[in-house]
């Protein structure tokens, strides 16, 4: 098989794309049908319409506990002039549940009996016929519909299914599909026995949509996994088509790129119907028949694999177990930030949501396709539509949910500077029986405080110094928050040092270090806490930023002053502990800073803020903190402000 | 032990009840933690936090196809003065995914290369650092917080903990439950091989009860089921609470009946903490203690059973498995009839619900706590609370969602008389890919027509005979909806016929023989279409109803007059052929009645009437209605109005 030239067909949009999938497949060989025992059928799916094979009851039976009469017999009865009837005659004690005695249709409750003596039961009511009764096919009449083909089983089907006699049950087998991984990159989790090397990458996809093929009503197997090797996938795919699966993923190498090979096997084997969809994440997506079975080429970026699969695997799915597509629950919301997008394309933006005062408020999360967390951190997605340049603040849209709008109403939602002790806070939260969860949105102590001020949290975190005093936060809220009726509250005290090669092998001891000359450094961007944190040290040091060499190079995050030092770009930056931690390197602290919790007026006697500080305060978080290192808790609670 | 004086403790009203369960089993003694393979982890909840091992990406990775380079080396290229670039020295090829080389912090896209020849390439704007490069944990960062204890692991979850480096996940055992089914009357559907006796039932309710505890997180055992015997349901309860189980559940014998067995059991190891609550159904639950551990007495109507299990064991379920709970979607909705319901107890009214025009409508199902149908069959339930009398027609009130809420906008609304041939109609409607479901109540012809008033339904079946002329319905459209825009449709011709004991024992031949005096007769109640047809037929034959035997006895459903002539109650009754049929009794065809669909014109050309429209024109519809016996269909699909 040989490379072919190898560039997008002419792109479809969603809409487009769904529509040549949903027709290019119609059902021409249903599911066959399996007979299963009725107690494993929950969540199958009926291939055929199921009638009662029994009444229920299947006797008229008694619905109290008391006797059974024939109602005539009691015609008359009151107060006045009572009705004595005999046991045994025409009154027959009965419990719940008990065969109506021949001749009578009728229950009189115990509770309304006198009883003179073991024969001899008094009335003072007549019965009216069939009370407290269930007559025969009160709940089903035997040859009647009891679920229509295509239906369902929920747990509550059991109990009419046995009632009505179906012990068996005629389910349609499930869609057997086939993921095959493929990458050169890849490694396999089972067999990842050493440190992974530059350049490889844990195989996970297979397993998420593995796992979202089994939520849709699907069966699904996982091939090995394959090299970027034209032959082996094309052999694998050929096998799965003639054998037994119903539709087959390939996963990885659905580009245009000069190892992605999925589309020339289809090419080879089939028809390609779509290579392109104007949809980001997921653009890459190849659609392919062979066979009559739909073949999937599904892009190796995991966020664009769950988009694809959900927006183009799940829909056949559900054609071929005869399931309506059930779109998700949506609800409108308001972005707390303009968010730009591309003409063109149709983007579908993760979003982190929650109720602050009585809107709900969404947070964008990072945009990349490659990162798994922008969805597993999600609660809803915004789709910005093709012709749409982005969303405007605070203009209604919607969001489909991925998790309920009750645990939506009861997120704590936190804006602003990161520090990983909101972590703990989030899994001391997860910890109680309150039902509050902490969402925390990472956007930089000023970010913070803009969205105090655009009512978008309940809480922001920030540590900005006042290089006028030395004070934290304070001075910022009245200059940036003039009027407005705030708490501040300290979080932690947390170090900031430098960031050094394991070993320390410069030997660098401080601040002053900065300025030697065979020391390299790297900067953060100027704004940020920790720079203006820098210059306000070097000031009081009466240092020249001049002579540090690398001053002018800026980072952006704790984690990339990290990963320079650990790739050895340069010796030394300045950042805090965690960011040392999570790269194995050595941390030298210089100075502390407060990191501080802004909190609306409004919010803070609310039950969630209460929740929030009852767990600030509490011995087990400042354990906590101080266990991760680089802490102190000495301030933790206090309300400054 | 001896059986108790056993009447209930003072009853409990649901908040108390759950108030009380809930601070009974305060979680002394967590879950126990398992660790399994990340594959395996979908559905189960974290026992503790998981942070990461691994940073992803864990190097700087190529986010694009293209080259990499330093950015610095760019700076200044615009199509007037480009700048080349030599492979292997300043210029590197890389595929998306492959490692940033050595010195260089960007990638440019291959579509904006000029590729001179192998070794240079020219380039016409500078490249921004950072550009296309995925940075070392831009994703994912070693040791930071992952997802928190308690969290539910979703199919995104598998990405982020294998990309993570976590392979083996801590999650909570789940909490393990006995569930007890007793009552001598019960049958083992498992063991069932010859027909029920009258009085048996066959045992239901611990399979639905097992598949609830299933979703809602937990493991359950199904114990062998007990007869009523107080000695072999303690020593099981005795066991399993000594045993491996967290939670045992009796079913049946909760109540205050002379068999009713679970209290004193329970009062005999333990302590009961409630005996009844002021809710129905499910009003006789028990809970219980016994060394520490909670047991539950559950009724052993299906639905009381259910409502107990959710209201009262799924909440402790939760709570052990550190979940909050989770109310169901909800909806205002306007019941289409005034539902009464008794004043101090909370009754859940199972409803089946439909968006007609602009209202979502809700129409009461069967009251019943015996009846498994009644929810089966419905949407959502409305609470009515304790003391309140009932709800009013059109009033909005909240109903809890059993189905999503598309397929409730989906639904086909049919109010009117049943016939069977409705069924085929839903089971057709599932068989297509419209989405569109049948929901039908069952109110009789005249409260069909009533409801088109109301607005309340899409459809409404009914069978109304002129007695003047023989005609059908249209006289009743004229009189009952006068002015109102409604097409009548015919669905079928129905037989109504004489049903008589299985070989005609009597050898009855026509509505003549009803007079004979070695015959009895079964009526149907005043004002129902067979009544009328009935005395229609008399009038024709110029009989006197006087000499017909039993004429002044009434039944009010086709089944129950099969029922009655089941039971030799009875010689003969007038009825459909379908519920001879479901009795297996004889059927002599005497009349052809016309069942016709009213539909409001508004809703005529409606998506969800022409689907309804092109199956009963089909001819598989028309088959299958033929085939049910007792049908024509020459007239099905006429627009008669």
């Amino acid at each position: 098989m040989k490379k072919k030239r190898n560039v997008y067909l002419k792109m479809k949009t969603l809409a487009q794309a769904r529509e040549i999938i949903l027709s290019a497949f119609p059902n021409r060989q249903p599911l066959s049908t399996e007979r299963i025992p009725v107690e494993n059928s929950v969540g199958r799916i009926l291939s055929e319409a199921v009638t009662a094979k029994l009444s229920a009851p299947h006797f008229h039976a008694a619905a109290m506990d008391g006797i059974a009469v024939a109602a005539a017999s009691t015609f008359g009865a009151n107060p006045a002039q009572p009705i004595v009837l005999e046991v045994g005659e025409n009154a027959f004690h009965v419990n719940t549940g008990h065969v109506l005695p021949e001749k009578t249709d009728a229950v009189i409750m115990i509770e309304q009996l006198n009883i003179l003596d073991e024969k001899q039961i008094q009335i003072e009511a007549p019965a009216f016929p069939w009370q407290y009764v269930r007559k025969i096919g009160e709940d089903i009449v035997a040859t009647e519909l009891l679920f229509p083909q295509n239906h369902m089983i929920t747990s509550y089907c059991l109990g009419a299914l046995i009632t009505g006699g179906i012990f068996q049950v005629p389910v349609k087998r499930k869609p057997r599909i086939l993921i095959i991984p493929t990458g050169s990159e890849l490694v396999d989790w089972r067999r990842s026995t050493e440190a992974l090397k530059p350049g490889q990458v844990l195989e996970s996809n297979s397993y998420v949509l593995g796992s979202l093929a089994v939520a849709a009503g699907a069966d699904f197997s996982r091939s090995e996994q394959l090299m970027d090797d034209p032959v082996k996938i094309r052999n694998t795919v050929q096998a799965a088509v003639q054998g037994d699966f119903d539709m087959v993923l390939t996963v990885g190498g659905s580009s245009a790129g000069s190892e992605d090979y999925a589309k020339d096997v289809i090419i080879d084997l089939g028809d390609v119907l779509i290579h392109g969809v104007t949809i980001m994440p997921g653009k890459p997506v190849i659609v392919g028949r062979i066979q009559d079975k739909p073949v999937f080429g599904i892009p190796g970026y995991p966020v664009s694999a769950i988009i694809a699969f959900e927006q183009f695997v799940k829909p056949l799915i559900d054609l071929m177990n005869g399931q309506p597509e059930q779109p998700r629950p949506s609800l409108y919301v308001e972005p707390t930030r303009k968010v730009a997008s591309k003409l063109g394309l149709e983007e579908f933006v993760r979003v982190k949501l929650g109720t602050v005062g009585d809107r709900v408020v969404a947070t964008a999360l990072p945009r990349g396709a490659g990162c798994i967390t922008s969805i597993t951190e999600a609660d809803g997605i915004v789709r910005i539509p093709e012709f749409v340049e982005g969303l405007q603040e605070n203009q209604a849209v919607k969001a489909e949910l991925l998790k309920p709008v009750a645990s939506i109403d009861k997120t704590i939602v936190a804006v602003g500077s990161h520090d990983n002790t909101l972590d703990l806070i989030a899994d001391e939260l997860k910890a109680g029986s309150t039902g509050y969860s902490l969402s925390s949105s990472h956007v930089g102590s000023m970010g913070g405080l803009m969205a105090v001020k655009r009512g978008a949290c309940h809480v922001a975190g920030t540590h900005l110094l006042d290089t006028e005093d030395g004070s934290y936060n304070t001075s910022y809220l009245l200059k940036y928050l003039p009027g407005l009726d705030v708490r501040l509250v300290n979080l932690v005290l947390r170090d900031q040092g430098l960031i050094v090669s394991k070993g320390n092998p410069k030997g660098i001891r401080g601040i002053e270090d900065l300025a030697r000359e065979d020391v390299s450094f790297i900067n953060r961007q100027g704004g940020s806490g920790t720079r203006v944190l820098l210059d306000y040290r070097l000031k009081q040091l009466e240092m020249d930023p001049a002579r540090i060499n690398g001053y002018a190079t800026e980072e952006y995050t704790h984690m990339s002053v990290a990963v320079a030092v650990l790739s050895g770009t340069v010796d030394v930056g300045l950042g805090i502990y965690a960011a040392a931690r999570a790269l194995d390197l050595d941390f030298i602290p210089v100075v502390t800073e407060q990191y501080d919790l802004v909190i609306p007026g409004a919010y803070y006697q609310s039950d969630r803020i209460q929740v929030l500080m009852n767990i600030i305060n509490s011995d087990a978080f400042k354990k906590r903190v101080l266990a991760l290192g680089g802490y102190s808790t000495e301030k933790t609670g206090e309300v400054i402000v």
